[in-house]
Order: C-alpha cells, then sequence, then structure tokens
C-alpha cells in the first residue's frame, strides 16, 4: 500500500478524506497545490507531509529551471509549505533539509536534480527508517500482545510500513500480535477510516473502537500495551500528536499498561524544550459538528476542535526510533538519538 | 421540551433517532412496540425508559381492559418490557411499581384506571425529583464554574428537566453557570444531537468536544467538574453509566476535578452489591461503523460496542440524588437515600 508517488514534475497524492470508500488520486504541479493538500488533510501524518512537502519542492524547482529568479520562487514555496500544518515537526524538518541543498548548490541550473534527488532520499529512508522502528518497536513485546493504537500511522502517514502501525505490522510478521483495537480517532476517523482500511488489507486481526471504550478495555484487562505515532517531540520528551492521545497516556498509567510512542528521529524537535512550546493547530469547528458533510449537531451549535494534545514525556514509557528505545531522562536519551547513536 | 406524551390508550415519543434534524413523534399502542423502541433508542435515557416502560403497561391495561387474560397479558408486557435493555434499572424499578399495583388491586375492572394513574406518578415524580436533583447539585458550586458532562441527561433522557442537565440547568438558573463542555458522546451522538439541542434551547453557553478532547481540556484547567448521569448505582457506589464515562473519572482523578454522578434513587440498585455484577448491554457493531447509515469503516472491519461501563464508586466525589449528596462510604450514604432521608 501506498499514498505518496511522484516524478521530477509532479506528486500524487492518493486523497486520505475520500477513503476507505473511494481510492482516488489526485496530481499535483505546484507547491502551493501541495500546501493545500496538506492543509486539506488530503495527505496526513507527520512523516507524509515531510515527504510531500520534499517534493512540493522538486516540483517547484523543475516548474522554474531556468528562471532566474528560481531562488525567490523556492524560497517562497518552502515559506508556504512550512506552514501549511503548524503541529508536525516534520514539514519542518523536511524544508530544512530543501534549504540545505540549494544553499550548498551553487549553478542553478543542478537545483531541479538536486532537489529532487533528496526529495527522493526522504521518500526511501523514510520507508527504511520505518522498518527499523517497527523492528525496534516488536523487540520489546512477548507472544500473543494486545496492541491499543490511535490515528493513523501506517503506510498512509508515512512513505510506507509506518511508525506505530509499523511496530504492529512487524509484530505481526514475528507472529506475536493476538489483536490490535484501533481508536476510530474523532473527528477526522482516520482510525476507522485508514488504520481499518490497512489492518484489513494486511489481514491483520483487530477491533474498531470509539475513543471513549479505551479506558473500559484497560478497566478489563483487554490490552497489554498503547503504541501511537507523534507529530513532534520536545526535548524532554513531550509529545505533540492528534487529539485524544494525552488521555490514552492517563489511562494507561492508571492501569500499569505500557505507553510507548514510535516516531523517526526527524519528528524529534531538540529545539523545542517543552510541549508548552509546541503550537497546537486549531482547526474548523465544522470538521467536529459534520461527518463526511453531514451535519450531526443542530444549527448553530460550536464545537472545539484542537487537532492535537500534548503527552508529558513523564507518562510516556519509551520513545521508539530507528535508533533505539529512549526513556527517561528523555533530554539525555533523545539527544543520543538525533546524534545517530543507537540505545538499548 | 418534552419528549414523552401519553393518554389512557397510547404513548407518543419523539423520536431520538432522527434529532436533531427533524422532530418526528412516534404513536405506540402496545407495550411491545413500546418495547421495541426502548430497544432501537428511540426513547433512551435511564428515566425516560423507566416512564414510557410504565405507560407501555398502561396502554397494554386499557387494550386489554374486560378480557379474562389481562393479569396474564400485562405479565406478558412486563416480562417483554423487563428485557428490552438490560443495563439501566430505572425500566425494572419501573416495572416492579406496575406489578405492585397489579397485586394491589382485586378488581380487574379497575386495572387500567390504577395502572395509569401508577405510571402517571412515576412521570411527574420525575419531573419533581429531577428539579430537586438539580437544587441539591447546584448547591456544590460557586460562581462562574465549568461543567464537562456527558451524553445526554436532560428533558429528552427523562419525564423534564434532566439529572445531570437537571444540575446544569439549576446552574445556569442561579447565574452561576460559565460554560459546558458536552462530550459529542460516541457512537450514537447523544451529546452532539441530543444535548446540544437542548443547550442551545435554553439558551446556555456551550462547545461540543469529542470524546477525546476532555482530557485535553483537564490538563488545560478548562473544567472546574464533572457532572455525569447513571444507568445504575450498585450498593457499594459503583455506577454503570454510557460508555467513556469510566474513562472520564479517570482523568478527573488524576487532574483533581470533582466527579459526580447525579441520578434519582430509582436508579439506586442496593440489590446489586457491585459493579461486576451489572449487566453490561453490547450493542451492535454496525452502530459503530455506520453514522446515519452512512458507513465510515471498510466493509469487512469490526467494532466493539459495550454500550455501558462501569466506574468504580472510589472515584466519585459524590452521587446527588432527590435527598443531597450520598459520599463515601456509599454503603451506607446510598441506604439513607433509598429510605428517602435526607443528607448534606
Amino acid at each position: 500500500m501506498e499514498a505518496i508517488r511522484w516524478t521530477e514534475d509532479r506528486l500524487e497524492l492518493l486523497d486520505q478524506t475520500r477513503l476507505p470508500h473511494e481510492e482516488i488520486w489526485n496530481t499535483y504541479h505546484t507547491a502551493a497545490e501541495v500546501a493545500a493538500a496538506i492543509r486539506d488533510m488530503k495527505v496526513r501524518g507527520a512523516p507524509a507531509i515531510g515527504t510531500s512537502g520534499a517534493f512540493g519542492v522538486a516540483i517547484e524547482a523543475h516548474r522554474f529551471a531556468g528562471l532566474a529568479e528560481i531562488r525567490e520562487r523556492l524560497q517562497e514555496a518552502i515559506s508556504t509549505l512550512r506552514t501549511a500544518r503548524p503541529t508536525a515537526v516534520n514539514l519542518n524538518w523536511a524544508m530544512d533539509r530543501m534549504e540545505e541543498v540549494i544553499a550548498q548548490t551553487q549553478d542553478d541550473a543542478m537545483l531541479p536534480a538536486e532537489l529532487y534527488t533528496k526529495a527522493l532520499q526522504i521518500a526511501e529512508d523514510d520507508v527504511t527508517i520505518n522498518r527499523a522502528i517497527g523492528d525496534v518497536g516488536a523487540s520489546l513485546f512477548g507472544d500473543h500482545v494486545r496492541i491499543l493504537t490511535h490515528c493513523n500511522t501506517g503506510s498512509l502517514a508515512t512513505t510506507g510500513y509506518g511508525t506505530a502501525l509499523g511496530v504492529i505490522r512487524s509484530l505481526h510478521a514475528q507472529s506475536k500480535l493476538a489483536h490490535v483495537y484501533a481508536d476510530e480517532t474523532r473527528p477526522y476517523l482516520q482510525g476507522a477510516r485508514l488504520t481499518a482500511f490497512e489492518l484489513l488489507h494486511e489481514g491483520i486481526p483487530f477491533d474498531i473502537i470509539t475513543d471513549s471504550m479505551a479506558g473500559h478495555l484497560m478497566q478489563r484487562r483487554m490490552v497489554d500495551a498503547v503504541v501511537v505515532g507523534a507529530d513532534r517531540v520536545a526535548r524532554n520528551g513531550d509529545t505533540a500528536n492528534k487529539i485524544g492521545t494525552y488521555a490514552l497516556a492517563v489511562l494507561a498509567k492508571y492501569h500499569d499498561i505500557p505507553f510507548y510512542v514510535a516516531a523517526p528521529v526527524s519528528t524529534l524537535d531538540l529545539a523545542t524544550t517543552s510541549g508548552v512550546d509546541i503550537p497546537i493547530e486549531e482547526r474548523n469547528s465544522e470538521e467536529v459538528t459534520q461527518i463526511f458533510g453531514q451535519r450531526i449537531a443542530p444549527v448553530g451549535a460550536t464545537a472545539l476542535h484542537p487537532a492535537f494534545d500534548v503527552t508529558p514525556g513523564s507518562l510516556i514509557t519509551g520513545i521508539i526510533t530507528e535508533h533505539g528505545v529512549a526513556r527517561h531522562p528523555y533530554e539525555d536519551s533523545l539527544a543520543l538519538h538525533v546524534k545517530g547513536e543507537k540505545s538499548e
């Protein structure tokens, strides 16, 4: 399964607002179009929007090849892409990588090829990294493990394989997985729509639950571990992720159930001291009061819509990256992971 | 606002599966029809199904007036109604009241009038009791209080006024209410559809939130207290209520936020020792994987659907009834409430 395809002059994205009912691929020829697709959640998931943003810059370079103002145009594109969504740091991380390439490329004529090469590398690395995360994560568990997860962190949220869902895939491949409970993940229903789509495709045994059932399942000892993804991890381990993650972490703590975050090093943001410094995107009220365009609440009723929340590092058992499992104190362990040093 | 109307020969229910989009009243002429309406959640809410069940028996008595087998028919009707939904005890409580009337009525010819009188009394008492609950509950809070609630516990869930929503109404009437956060309450969306409908109607300031946002709001100190209803309270204070309530109680405990249950004495079930003895209704998977008949999950995906969960008494700050606020140890305080003795 894949959700992102590319060539030098265009990006194709599987429209995640239409899944699982329709598999529609949209084609984008400009960075502004890619930024709009990210903003409108046609593509979502921290690693996937990082990869998409990188290709957004590459296709802009192809579009303006030979133009005197190519560097200004690329800077504009990068600025537009950086602000498409505020919480996930991977988009900024990818834009930093593209800016490095621009700075290191003296010859304007080489920009399109160099930027495309970098975007390709980001995409390919993401899949390799996710497989490593999956294997590291799977090593944490014994047989017959029952995992509860939130949102979608699989092939659709990354360039391929997935982060938290990568751990689940690896557990399944190793025949250690008994069952998955997939939070439906209101309001956008990434769990019911996208995670269910991927798990069905892989033949992994699962049930969807409403977000409100997680506590009940933990109380009944039906969950052995919670594994979620991340949109940004601060230096102290505080982790921004899809709204509802924080409540799961509190519930897991209360029930003595391990709570793991799975994320690539590109999601670690050591420049952000703690969770209070992570910007939390507030999205439209209608995304809560309507489902698939159908109003569920009476006209006149408003809803809050923080799209993410922040789980303090103190509630996180470990942060699984491609380099191992970071543990308390996160200031030290995450710094090692960013340097590329293995742990555990 | 009202959701239940009656005459001697029929019951009319505002169809709660269609709200807030359409206000459709259905008319029922038999107990079996009323039982089906309860099972299909056309009417829901522990006190409302108690009242509806009582009128179901009364209209059955009217239907079979003069028939030699009237008592057998009434027993059949009561059995059918008792099993319509298993968790809320109010339906059983109301059936017990109707059986008492039948036992005390020697003359078959008097059964229709006696049973209708009892149903009327149950209905009228429910409103009076709810107003008392509202006033008791409101006395617990100071000014500018921000209440988070779950499901719908208002006029639509009772014969009128409401339990937890009765407390909110009383707070609003006393100008002590700053804001309400209404959990949308998946899967049936009682909060987004019904509570929002009532709060709009009353001009009470509120926002809908997804169930997954409650923890985030507590973390941000936006909630002063949680007030919920109940479907059954066991002797030790363990409380069955709409799925998601238990998670709220754990979150409230973690954040040191008071967590109150508001329920009439008819919801107290001293015959049930503790929460493990409360039957938890498992409903259809499709009620999770579909919303308003529209599939949200891919074909082939299944969902769990426990409709209720159990919150241990140890997580409950107090249980508000028409007789005051019961507190730990609940074995003692709830017994006093059932006897009708005031506390606090």
